[in-house]
């Protein structure tokens, strides 16, 4: 194996990041200013924005406008910074190099920020017949495969094939789950109707499944029974205490019952994907990488994880760290400037989350919030999780076109980018391998 | 093979459309007005605005501002209209009946309306090299092509491995080739060195070849020359009365020479696809149905063509017309209104194309226009060039959202959507086949 071309080492210490994600896109940018060289690896050329993928999904937003090209991210700062779009294979931590698809590379410090992805927990059926939510090629693929749905329901007589295609069931309770199942009941109330008029939509069932005994489980109780009862309100079927065990592209099973739906939508948990060359014992539950207070892995100097994959106790999270952006970027802001802190010889900052509330929408001026003094339902929460979330969205452009389609939405009660716009496979090629 | 499910056969006669392009959707909306029962048929469920495929293919322009679901256009309608998404198979004409891969239907009155694809004049090298621009998908593949280059670029030390992946070959001189090789000219300048500091763009090569003497053939002399201008302005090195013959992935082979390049685009030229049962004597040069004034096809009484797909010969035309937009509304206009003179026992009336002039854009203020009694160039024709076509996109969400891209990339010089989003292909399913 090579060194991946054209990157230099230059006398600076150098850092690399592996992923894109909020923890690490953050961490490359801030870690300039303490005069690294900084170089970040992704397997994709884009920055996603997570927390809209559900509306991608459901033809509220474009794909291009919760993605941002990382290279645009880049060449705003000032310093030593390269990207590669390029897939991790290992991590020889004794040599301090990390191994691509594109080659190898030094590194001194190595911050390892790849997130997590969908956690099937081994159900083997499940993850091949249900369709997961943590790409936004992912989210096209849902968007496609409803639509797809619909107009393969047309062409049936059966009422139980009808059904079947027409039929929705959205397995986790969690923020994606209650905010996808809220957008699928208003596509069935506001939109799907005008365009199928051939089709009788009370026989369209959208389902929410939930392990637990209750919705939203990283929030209050207060915000959990109000999302139950505004999916309620919004025709979505709702069972708590009811895990699906099996599905075969057709069939979901609970304990007690069959559920039939062509689509099934698996939001039911995350684990991180393990890295060849970090030793075992790093590994804890669902494939986090265990971290001490200051985000560094157990049993080495220079290796540090952020963000979803970091597994870390403290104090007040003896139980470790919700997994959510908030607690990414805080520890990305934490740790580049505990990068400064060494460069000028003080002592590092401890890792101290500050929760700075939660948020989940369910629907048009549906949504709960909980702020750390104060909990909010209804409309204000509504214009509350719009703001924020407009804020959040990294670029200008990006700001303003999600602005205007959601205005727009808002206002036409119509999500127009029903569109199935499917990949080119060109013979000679491997752009969809 | 049963009829296509849940389409009653009312006592109005029955309209089959194949194909949502300008023509066919036009025809669809309008034939209502004359009482009939109207079927269109489409292999996808929206309609594609082809002048502006170029600038998706340049990360100007999201898939979806140039396209517009095709159940959307229909539900506005009022009378008995429906949509299937289907590839049609064969048509019966001794039964007036269509075959698609969803079942088959009875017409009485049928209109084909399928547009045509890319004609590799038999050259296999360059079909399976090559990459056409005929499609919406063909255009999302060509960003993420040329992205994927660039990205690949950065790996490589060799200097003509890397001049390779750079370089880009248009192939045809008409204003598809003509407007994606001003708009790669302007992605070199302006937007790729910011992406790519690390690349020498003096060594990228843009070059636009074309086998006649002239560019935009379909055009005046004088925009054909000033396109030229204009081009070279933009330091695209065009080469006329040079065919490209070969190409093999990395090298094109002309009479005098050998270029290299991974991407190469073709555009040159345009050929329709024969349909099963439309007798061969139908088929004229470049498999075009022959029609006759009223756009019926030769042979038949209740079998017609319009659009880029149909060859007319008239007295102001004796070679046929050009295969633009505008000829293909006109002619759906003009079916239409025949068909309510049908109803109404009057005689119908023979096409008369009126040529409204023609546009071609080559960069930021740079345009040709030729009027019936003018011809205009630079800024003038500019601005002219995206009212017309701002005008022309069908609905009022993408109009307002390609505004706003074209201000947004005219104040900031920057065409944000280079995002390589890969289709996600899941094992089970055949989504992207």
């Amino acid at each position: 194996m090579n060194p991946i071309a054209n990157i230099q080492r230059s006398d600076k210490m150098r850092l690399v990041v592996i992923g894109g994600g909020f923890a690490g896109m953050r961490l490359a940018k801030r870690s300039l200013k303490s005069g690294m060289q900084v170089v970040v690896i992704d397997k994709n050329n884009y920055h996603q924005f997570q927390p809209l993928f559900y509306q991608v999904a459901t033809a509220g937003l474009e794909p291009s406008s919760i993605s941002f090209p990382l290279r645009k991210v880049f060449h705003r700062q000032k310093g030593d910074i390269h990207f590669r779009m390029a897939a991790l294979e290992k991590v020889n931590k004794d040599k301090n190099i990390v191994e691509t698809d594109i080659g190898y590379l030094e590194y001194d410090y190595l911050v390892i920020a790849t997130g997590v992805s969908t956690n099937y927990f081994g159900l083997e059926n499940i993850h091949k017949h249900a369709v997961p939510m943590k790409t936004v090629s992912e989210a096209i693929y849902l968007r496609n495969r409803v639509l797809k749905n619909f107009e393969e329901a047309l062409n049936h007589v059966n009422e139980s094939e009808i059904n079947a295609l027409m039929n929705v069931i959205v397995v986790g309770g969690g923020p994606t789950g209650v905010e996808l199942a809220g957008a699928l009941a208003e596509m069935k109330k506001y939109i799907l109707p005008k365009d199928y008029p051939e089709l009788d939509f009370s026989k369209m069932q959208i389902r929410l499944f939930e392990a637990s005994d209750r919705l939203l489980a990283g929030m209050s109780d207060k915000s959990g029974c109000k999302a139950l009862k505004y999916l309620q309100k919004l025709d979505v079927e709702v069972k708590l205490n009811t895990p699906v065990s099996d599905y075969d592209g057709k069939t979901a099973a609970t304990p007690d019952s069959e559920y039939v739906a062509k689509t099934l939508i698996w939001a039911a948990g995350v684990s991180g994907r393990q890295i060849n060359g970090i030793p075992e014992d790093a590994w804890v539950k669902n494939n986090r990488i265990k971290v001490n207070e200051f985000n560094r892995m157990e049993g080495s100097e220079n290796i540090f994880a952020i963000g979803d994959i970091a597994y870390m106790e403290t104090a007040n999270y003896p139980q470790g760290h919700p997994q959510v952006a908030q607690v990414a970027i805080q520890q990305a802001d934490l740790l580049s400037g505990n990068f400064r802190k060494q460069q000028s010889g003080k002592s590092w900052r401890p890792f101290r989350y500050k929760d700075k509330g939660s948020l989940a929408t369910i629907g048009r001026k549906l949504a709960v919030a909980d702020l750390p003094y104060l909990h909010l339902g209804g409309f204000t929460a509504w214009i509350l999780w719009l703001l924020v979330h407009l804020m959040a969205i990294v670029g200008v452009r990006n700001r303003l076109f999600i602005f205007l389609n959601w205005m727009w939405n808002y206002i036409t009660y119509d999500q127009s980018l029903r569109l199935l716009i499917r990949p080119k496979i060109f013979r000679y090629n491997n752009m969809t391998e």
